[in-house]
């Protein structure tokens, strides 16, 4: 199965890559590795939650935004690379969680990303991580997640 | 017009490189990618400014360090390549922004740097970006910020 | 002398890299590029030490803390490489410190690291390097490290 059968078989929709901005743009491919730009956990234009790991947002509601904010990045990958059947590899995958003091499951959040990458792309989906709390994040999003892949040339 | 006869237009000197560190180096080219270490808002051995945005520090303030910050990362640049129109492509610019809890305005702050690569490299400049708030950076400064970089063979 | 031959005189003994984990591994080969992921300073399977630095946990300790999360970085790297002779360059270093507000010395105890990686690779270890400080890291770790090294084809 196709890795964007498989996303659909899951329910999966990838959204359009966000509008261009005016200074720095959603991903590009350069020398066969796809950058990603920092993805927040929106769909439909809105952040599907807003708030702090640890405090208003409980680990498994942040797994979920962890999951959106990757389905976003494979979007942009979409965008850029027209098939995500092209992907060879996703290298490297880094996840801000914004964390409440004292909170330390960010692996556990961040597995909400990871869980899905292996999910559709299999043994091409196995990547390398960092996942740290931060204090505070863009729109007050739970999350960011950004990542590079390796592209078939 | 070269990007260094840009930058002089609009009055922008770029610094020598920080002195080398005992054990780690300003940046470095490994096959075609420079990659640049961190570089605060410091201009002649000196920080801009200190302190934290959404407290001590304004949004506008913080753009203003943001775009010194990334002129640095220029100088490294141009120290690792001699002539900064040898630079294919900004690939990836990630921006630490030292945060307020409670302040979620890091994308603003980013654009001053952001927006300066676009005003010099046009095109080539448009770049991915990472941008975060963090609870505390190297000598109190408002935004430390680091890139990749595509070189021409 | 080689570079594993310098670990041992030095008394440094890599550890096995961590268990493969469901969905993210820790470390991976890509076009010349080896990425590792987020390394914490853990030793014989549990933490060096907990906490916060600038609170709990001193900069000196801290240092220490930082030279052991990059001593499991170079057990990846071995896993993956097989001889750490055929590493060419360490490329990039990041280092998330766990940091209390106000605490501002990062790239003291990220020298933790630094240091460790010139020592044993001399030039091949000078590196361009990111520090930053973060407000909660996993497991209540002191810090975390990641790297890209550039490996002999």
């Amino acid at each position: 199965m196709t890795v964007e059968k498989k996303l659909a078989a899951m329910g999966i929709v990838l959204p359009e890559p966000p509008a261009p901005v005016a200074s720095y743009i959603p991903g590009l491919v350069c020398q066969n590795l796809a950058f990603v730009s920092g993805q927040l956990p929106t769909k439909d234009g809105k952040l599907l939650m807003e708030g702090t790991v640890g405090a208003e947002v409980s680990v498994e509601e942040a797994y979920i935004a962890a999951r959106q904010a990757v389905v976003n990045c494979l979007g942009v990958l979409k965008f850029l690379v027209g098939d995500l059947d092209r992907v060879e590899r996703i290298v490297r995958l880094t996840a801000f969680i914004q964390s409440a003091p004292g909170f330390h499951g960010q692996p556990h959040v961040a597995n909400g990303a990871s869980d899905l990458l292996q999910e559709v792309f299999g043994e091409r989906g196995k990547h390398t991580r960092v996942a740290v709390g931060v204090s505070a994040l863009p729109l007050n999003a739970p999350c960011e997640i950004d990542l590079i892949a390796a592209i078939r040339s």
